[in-house]
């Protein structure tokens, strides 16, 4: 086996790297998961070369460290994380997205736009526990200077171009700078990492299978990745907006192309909210299947995503995150 | 032979670059040399592996494919260009750069801002002729958004903190921004590429030993890399505004922190040169020992930097290099 050539979605590629995992050195997946719902064994050595070539300008897996696995049994997602997980080189090329749904631009430029906030709004690596050698850094290491330039080039693409390419599958320049967008979010995402949106998004996109995406494939329900992300940013970021007033202000400007008129704590997520109402996002979580019955289902599994909320630049507990889930209903 | 440990300045890093490029793959080093000094032959495969530690916060070699040799016999610089070149690994330490003396900090910064500042302005990619195949692509392919990203945000610490870190060696935030400033314009430059300042360098450094810089160990004369570039780089600038007006003012800006009240041709190249005065740059290619009468031979020089001059955003021939010299004996 020479290694593996991925071609498709977050899936595909991620998919090829758990593949590339367990046959360059082979274990149990579970072994391999991200603790506590795996065993988070590293990899003993670099895999076979993977070449990823992606067909959404959306996850930026080809340019991260980890695969995110759904888990049906535990009705969860998590993932594997590891440098050694990075495909060893990536094609992004425009043509390879003329074909996409414009709703499927919507999700996965939504959650472009999403990882690059959250990244940019991490906890500063710089004030979290330093590791003992590092070989123990976690793969998600929180804002730093050279993650920055890419989620904050990744947010200026975000807000240049999503609407442009969710509107006319023709405007190719559109779509393949959100192609580089989501290269360069995964770049910056995979050094600085992600925080309460994906960790509320992974419940959201396992405990229940009742929405029916438009313009995906219609033989079962499911909730596109970036969507389920995208739905609760606007309160996760209402919510972490005191920990860092002027980079929130910064993501906000960085996605309205310029300086707000009046910046305050809901400037980014009214921001966000434009951005999702043009795209043709959904309104909240309560189009996606969920009542308030369900939000301590939800709070239960984002906070089984410890590895993720500990670089939120603010601490959320059970309270903040059933507000937050609360307020994702309906934004607008 | 397990690999390379490079630490020191530029020159000690490209030195095990090609050490570790001929005990690799051995063969008579002109015959890797750039043509048409040398015999322009690939590596005909990866090199061992070299961590690069640098200890000065200005060439970037930590982060570049490009190795240079100064030829005595021909008084000539040239270099070996190619992707296995790059290190496989840096390490950007702010506390190695504490001790350098202020002239140092000075020379090594302005090249990083010249570099970045000719990577920004020079030729776009896209515009250039494209290869047959990927491994006939120059290692310097123009302007590029992944490029100019990094060029950018050099220019930006550049501007921000290189008078800092020339006035104060305790400044360690300020030297060790430098620092990094330098590993991302490498990356920049490693990729898009360096032209008119850089091809007027070699011969300014090659040509004559009769400066002895301030700072440097007095044992020889020579001239300072970071000062060789800088000198022609207000009137190089001047020369190229009219290609690309937008950007000659996106990297004054950079370089000033803002906007500039009245932006015009003159805009770059006055920001330089008060950037120059204040970190103690020469005033010009006058002070480093040349008269009008060694311009002949110093355009001479240039113009055998073709694989340079290529990627110039506005071709130069033999006349413009002679005003560019002449207009750089005195910069202020």
């Amino acid at each position: 086996m020479d290694g593996f050539v991925s071609v498709g979605g977050g899936s595909a590629i991620d998919t090829a790297k758990v593949a590339d995992l367990i046959t360059s050195h082979p274990a149990p997946v579970m072994e391999y998961v991200n603790p506590p719902i795996g065993g988070g064994r590293k990899p003993p050595g670099p895999l076979a070369p993977h070449l990823a070539i992606p067909t959404t300008g959306g996850t930026g897996a080809e340019a991260t460290t980890v695969a995110v696995l759904d888990l049906p049994d535990l009705k969860v997602k998590s993932g594997i994380s590891h440098r050694y997980m990075r495909p060893s080189q990536g094609i992004v090329d425009p043509e390879l997205l003329r074909t996409l749904p414009a709703e499927v631009v919507s999700s996965t430029g939504l959650d472009v736009v999403c990882h690059a906030a959250e990244s940019y709004l991490s906890r500063p690596y710089d004030t979290r526990p330093r590791p003992a050698t590092p070989d123990d850094r976690p793969p998600y290491q929180g804002s730093n200077p050279v993650a920055d330039v890419w989620s904050a080039k990744a947010l200026e693409y975000g807000g240049l171009y999503l609407r442009r390419a969710v509107e006319d599958a023709d405007d190719l320049e559109a779509r393949g700078l959100m192609g580089l967008a989501a290269a360069m979010a995964g770049v910056g995402f995979g050094s600085a990492g992600v925080h309460i949106p994906h960790a509320c998004a992974y419940p959201i996109a396992g405990l229940k299978h009742a929405y029916q995406p438009p313009g995906y494939p219609d033989d079962h329900p499911f909730v596109p990745h970036g969507h389920s992300v995208i739905v609760t940013a606007p309160a996760a970021f209402r919510f972490t907006y005191e920990a860092a007033p002027e980079r929130h202000r910064h993501v906000a400007e960085l996605l309205a192309g310029g300086p707000l008129s009046d910046p305050g704590p809901d400037s980014l997520p009214d921001t966000l909210r434009a951005l999702m109402r043009d795209v043709g996002a959904p309104t909240g979580i309560a189009e996606l299947g969920y009542s308030e019955d369900d939000v301590p289902a939800l709070v239960e599994g984002a906070l089984k995503q410890q590895r993720l909320l500990a670089v939120a630049p603010r601490d959320p507990d059970e309270r903040d995150l059933t507000h937050i889930l609360n307020a994702s209903m309906r934004n607008w």
